[in-house]
């Protein structure tokens, strides 16, 4: 999704791409594509992803904030809700120069993918009713609000006909962390662990230059068992056996072993604790002062 | 699916909606999808699920007729059959005034989703087989049979030329039971655990109206335990840790905890039973008699 | 996937195939998808599958070579890859008369379904960077290379802009085993087990022809243990509890059980091998020798 500068007159989207926890066991994510198909046959669909872990708002914003940049212009919608549509607002933010608009919860799902490609721009309350369908009993979001609300802005609705403006600053949030760098140790968490049990980490390849400085080493600590890992460029490039620190195809540091699943043979989960040091030439490491983020004052790193 | 009256010249179909046992480890679902791409290359094909439990046709029949109502006008194909192509046939129904057909083995899978939108108008034996793909073996119905005809329908091939038009009465009926509901109590069964573990019941909510009465409340029976469970209008008025009974997004009465599986908590599967009585002020339910639905004479519920 | 004779001018592809190992709990499949969405929104996209057991090259080969036939005119993206971007060469290789174009790594994947389709008529190293994706790290080779190749080849790239040109002759070969056919005692392997329990071996019915004679049964052993099994046409008609030898939905020999799990019960799993003798009238059949395929100097089956 890529702003496009000075485009006068805008086509009509025609492109939804879908994220939820809903899974593929039951019919909800074939419903929400059949509505869109139903309101707005022209949309493509393209799923990113239905297996997040149920309820996981943080893995989904995650998994959105990863994909954001590859989906085409047009709709996105996410759904992952552990409030199920009573207690928090359901919104649509616009990004990229309107050239995206971002549809769920108002539950730090959206933000951060917004924030990868520009911030968030506008943002609605999706409170006209009209563009929604009439539900049975329970409000499914998703088929109900989120659905209709994309095929309509695919057939031309506008993004201030959805309901009431809001200010952006209010909206709920993201749920990732962000590392503590130090002089001599980085406190990071866990953001992914993927199939193939690479653990990325909060952290990019500039975040840990200083630290691992001409031995491109680092020890990782994970739960007191220290192991020395070297920083490489491919995955294939890690020591049989040996874990190592990969730049990912995301540009972040991960944790990976060749072929194997660093996960299992570390003991990491998402949103686990991975302290990094700079290595010891003597001996075991010891544990230092974890100091707050050199820039932490400047604010967040987006 | 809707029935669009007095439309005199139809356009073909455009749209295919698959549902399907085959799960998505092998290639069959993307064997079929490739068939009805090759064959019309201009039919969307919607996925409203494949992992129906293998052979189970009343799971399967429940999903279907769930979604329906959501599809576009089209075809519908909708493959679980523990019978696989030898002893039962296979046949296409006409649905919605011929807004829809709904394609598959004769075997009860259709029916209740053709129900749900104003029932089976005609019925026709796929026995033109000048439709068919030869199979290089064994017949693979879905691939053989099923993908093909749904694309020849959306290329215009019209409804009788699929085969012998039979009389819609000896189709194979629905597997889904209907409650029995007693003055006192009321027999009722688990037609879908969902995902998250909320068991929709085949109740709406007007069987339990006099049941429940001023304290909206029931005494939910499984196996011979009882709970108490409030009527509530949203998953989230569930009370912490207790079960409630929810209008579900379907319309339907579902057993559901905050956040939680009822499932799990209850112990209760697809097709168990469950028993609903009048909330007992003083101590424990007692067993009443179970008399037959008050409309039973009528006939079943569709 | 045919070849169309004598098309002099072909119009651009219109569709991709997709098969990986990346399953669809992670947003991988989602953001190649986006990505040929993205660079040619009028190319379709079917999934053939994702569920293939992860670094599983001769799974996914056997996979893509059941599913090629049906495949429409266009673009096959394969990946199963445990060499990850770096050691082995990324390729395109063209088939059919050029009516399809199979985009992957060269490591066997590619050369079977290539074979079902008449074989690999021109091979392509992926050489010109200028139509990949620029990667923020490690090259992620279904994002950055696979999928915007088969997008370009959509939008009008010719094969030989690919890249270099290679010799077809020194490409990685599939890894599909043969079968050894003896007089008396033929040692099949098992190709694939189905979601069902089907055990597909590397045999067609013509195979097993003499020895099977006129009883139409064969003796099965596996890990020592024999058992007598049917040669039957359908999977209905193999006898309850027993084994049978139905010939497939792909025309290949395969060891079911109705309604059952033959792969449970006689405890088989991909690449397992299995002895086929002919039926013994007066009690166990004997270990008898196994001499080479007959046509085996002639060289390997396609």
């Amino acid at each position: 999704m890529r702003h496009t500068w000075g485009v006068s007159a805008r086509s009509p989207f025609d492109h939804v791409a879908l994220l939820t926890d809903y899974g593929l066991d039951d019919e909800f994510v074939g419903v929400m594509k059949s509505v869109i198909a139903d309101i707005a046959p022209h949309a493509r669909i393209t799923d990113i992803g239905h297996n997040v872990r149920a309820y996981d708002v943080r893995g989904g914003s995650l998994m959105l904030a990863r994909a954001i940049q590859y989906v085409p212009r047009g709709v996105v919608v996410a759904v992952v809700d552990p409030g199920v549509a009573t207690k928090r607002r359901m919104i649509a933010v616009e990004v990229a120069g309107g050239e995206g608009v971002l549809v769920g919860p108002d539950n730090g799902l959206l933000v951060p993918a917004a924030a990868m490609v520009g911030g968030v721009e506008r943002a609605v309350v999706l409170s006209n009713t009209g563009l929604h369908l009439p539900a049975p009993g329970a409000t499914f979001a998703g088929r109900d609000i989120f659905a209709p609300v994309a095929a309509h802005l695919c057939n031309g609705v506008t993004f201030d006909e959805l309901g009431d403006i809001v200010d952006a600053d209010i909206l709920m949030p993201g749920l990732v962390g962000l590392p503590q760098v130090g002089d001599s140790e980085i406190l990071a968490e866990v953001t992914w662990v993927d199939v193939y049990g690479n653990c990325q980490l909060n952290l990019g390849p500039e975040d840990v230059e200083i630290l691992a400085g001409a031995s491109r080493r680092l020890t990782v600590v994970v739960d007191g068992v220290e192991r020395s890992a070297a920083m490489v460029s491919a995955f294939d490039d890690v020591a049989d056996g040996a874990i190592g620190l990969v730049i990912d195809s995301y540009g972040m540091l991960a944790i990976a072993k060749r072929q194997d699943s660093a996960a299992r043979d570390v003991g990491l989960a998402n949103g686990d604790q991975v302290v990094l040091r700079a290595p010891q030439p003597g001996g075991k490491g010891t544990t230092t002062r974890v100091s707050l983020r050199k820039n932490a004052p400047d604010g967040p790193r987006q």
